[in-house]
């Protein structure tokens, strides 16, 4: 108890300076990839940055596992936290817990699970779509035979794949390109998977509060199920 | 509540105008698009409906904000409404509402949710996909390498695009035109959204009839959760 | 109550006819587009089988409106029903309801509502997209600028546009060889809606087994709702 | 009962075996498909380990079926074991067994129900694929006008076949490509509707618990229906 309860302050603690750590790894690897123009001091400058975050991620993995009390079992139940070290270009998806704290901070009620699970995954699928286009613009920048000529194509492509219509009027053809993408399909369902589950189970239970409100007229009064305003 | 009690009673009246003048602002800007032969007037006629139904809904919009006596919190709780200002081709969407009113008038019992939903997120595509096949044609209509020749190509992108389908035959190559388009692929993604989820809580909903219809044998006829009539 | 049961009976007995006339009209319109090589004989017997057969479904439909008693509400509360009349290409989906009828004749217990689900979704699916390839292939033929020069190009494309992956390597480019498409875009939606919410509420279903089974150690042997045999 | 206890236990023994033998089928198609420039006796060699693989299949089914002693309905109710002695290739989608068998003797608690389909659904996914990609890649090869020039491009059609996106940059040509192309379709959409499904009934499975949770507070602590550690 005593060691969750640690956990528990120190990931309160550490909250705000990952996120802005990741936003600051994401914002590195942005101008590392797109500022091609910038004299060799930036780009110097944005591998520190880089590397500096990375440096705290796993920093705080670290501390993470000890305050745990876990052994080897902590790296598997904590996988995604452990991907996250490895791969820190899907870092900046913990942001989505500091849009939870601020909330909590600030006393509003927490949004509805519906409403929640669908800005989880909008802002997951925007900063991963970002990275993603980053990371595969990359690689396609410069290949023979490429259609990926700027950014913007690259965003366009990410947009198209995460949204699983896949136009392919733009597509990556270096290996490493591919792989990225494959990453980004898998995201795309996932995606899919959110919205589709949200309003799946949004209708199911309106459904339960109309089989409740016919059984037992005049309950059914705000209870906040109904469709959302608009 | 009585301002809740009036607001109730400006949007009941409301609704049919304010439809209508979604229909003109949609037929309005169909034609500032399309019928680039007609002479100036008709043009400039069409410009009119369109900032005057841009207007009611403004006028709306305030009205609606002062009835609810909310201050700044209206804004964002009524997020659709505000979006819808600020970007009038969505408005046609509440025209769903209308028809809700109809079927509401006429005596007529409602559609069940299932059915509701579908004819809901049909309506609702039906007029984002025309909208945004009017807004990607405009913006591609003469872009060098554009594959969208005709406003019939324009309407085809879109329904390949609105069902996630994606060939790519036709696609946007404008900044502003994929822009567009981004927002129509996440109309896909809703309508799927929409779609499966109401097939899996009818599904489900069936199962749980069928499970209390075995558990007391006799009481589940005429419960109106079987398969649609064909 | 006897018109209901005098609706009844004629419904089973006309069952297998129909079904048979369904599969005429398939096979009357599959011979009139594909064998266009064969001498007029033919194809003017394959009008006739086509129109036979729809002859056979509108009389089945005055009949049935007849037996019902209802008036012009059972043209809306029948839609499918009409709609198959004015294009009877659908009318094969009524098929899926023979396999039913079959199944209950030889006493064998129902299949579980997923499985049906699953089933009628795969028959209506493949018996669609079958008409649909025939009748888009109808319409591409020979336009200029077509990929689809073969029958067999049309199935792939059909089977493409169902799954909602969507290639975009054979595509229509005859106005009404998209419209077609439209059409089959949704039925690859609704598909995609059976099978996913299939799935979803087998889950559900076999977690409520589980709490069930938790609760009340013993009674949840047999109950069915395990994961299909394999 | 004895025959059952006897099929179980037969299940039980042969499951190591059967599934080295599945990667060891797996193993010598890809052997016989890639490795085009190896000398012949290397070619028989993977096709004898081919045969040996499948003739150990159809034994375990031909005991299994014995042992059952159901006769021919063995054939239909054991549809996916049937198909899966005709069609070997998609014999490794067993080894998900494997992994359920491992993690049960090794006393550890089973995954939960949504953690195991996904797991099921992605090592079914990736097997398949690569199977698909085998398959396809061994028809397409040096067919006129195929974009499918390596291994890597079977792959990544595969992938993009297998999230429903669809590119189309990569496509089979041939009949029989587009034939297994249809399946790994039908495979894509089954992916999307387990995924999906897991999402919407965890969502589900959230909210009773917290539905419960307002009732009874002090209850739900510790149910395990929370989001998956990260």
């Amino acid at each position: 108890m005593t060691a969750d309860s640690r956990l528990i302050r120190w990931e309160r603690r550490t909250e705000l300076p990952l996120a802005l750590a990741s936003l600051a790894f994401l914002a590195g690897y942005a101008v590392h990839v797109l500022a091609t123009g910038l004299p060799d001091t930036w780009r110097d400058l944005s591998l520190s940055v880089l590397f500096a975050a990375w440096a705290l991620f796993a920093v705080d993995y670290a501390v993470r596992w000890r305050l745990s009390g876990q052994g080897p079992r902590f790296v598997r139940q904590h996988w995604l936290d452990t991907l996250v070290v490895l791969l820190p270009l899907l870092r900046p998806l913990r942001i989505v817990r500091l849009y939870e704290a601020v909330l909590r901070r600030r006393g509003e009620p927490r949004l509805s699970l519906h409403a929640r699970v669908i800005v989880y995954a909008g802002v997951s699928t925007l900063l991963l779509g970002f990275a993603g286009a980053l990371a595969v613009y990359d690689q396609e920048r410069g290949a023979p035979g490429t259609e990926m000529h700027t950014f913007g194509d690259a965003v366009w492509w990410a947009c198209s794949t995460l949204s699983t219509v896949g136009y392919g009027d733009v597509t990556p053809v270096t290996p490493m390109g591919r792989f990225i993408a494959v990453g980004l399909m898998a995201c795309g369902l996932a995606l899919l998977g959110a919205v589709t589950g949200s309003f799946s189970s949004w209708l199911i239970q309106i459904f339960s509060g109309e089989d409740e409100r016919a059984g037992a007229p005049g309950t059914g009064a705000g209870d906040g199920t109904g469709p959302p305003e608009s």
